[in-house]
């Protein structure tokens, strides 16, 4: 039951596209990650995923359309929707994941971005 | 699947203690509060709550201690820990939640301020 600061727990880790987790909430987690250029299209067939931008500005790719969220706005990607995040100018983005605790990241897509075990900070 | 800006959001209601629902994400719920002064001492039974601090300082009272959560920072309360959230000096302080959608933010204990039905911005 203490305090935590996603600035200071983002000062831990540099790797791009690789969640770490700072808390867990009934039974979602809430994760922290630094993204940079294009992740992979994936979709999670069972759970929504909301995003919350602490720094810099996040596109979210949609199979019809591209949606801006700008720092300190939050975007909820419902369940079975096909998304790829992405940021431009090759800005590093930080961001806070609210998901469930049996989510992977790459939702339906395995590859060398997926993380298996998220850290714990 | 737009962007949500909490703090325009938070520019639509003025009430204290009476959360506003911004976005659900599974069976959670996504609040914008804005609290003043001393709420009520209450606990969720079968339940975990998340605050994030939006703007100012949010004090929560714990039976044995007051934890002090600034602007940026986020806090659990694990279900069946009696709390009471508060802030100082007549600070208005701007809080999101993140709770269950069955929850009610008085917890166990109804009163004068008890919202039944979220209002949804």
């Amino acid at each position: 039951m203490n305090p935590i600061d996603p600035l200071q727990k983002l000062e831990q880790f540099s790797k791009h596209w690789h969640p770490h987790q700072i808390a867990t909430v009934n039974e979602m987690q809430v994760l922290l990650a630094k993204v940079k250029g294009e992740f992979v299209w994936h979709q999670h067939d069972e759970e929504d995923e909301l995003f919350q931008v602490v720094k810099g500005t996040l596109y979210i790719q949609f199979e019809d359309r591209t949606v801006e969220v700008n720092q300190g706005e939050i975007i909820v990607v419902p369940r079975g929707v096909k998304h790829c995040p992405m940021t431009k100018n090759d800005e590093e983005v930080h961001i806070m994941l609210f998901e469930k605790l049996s989510v992977k990241h790459t939702g339906d897509t395995q590859n060398s971005l997926t993380v298996d075990d998220y850290p714990k900070i």
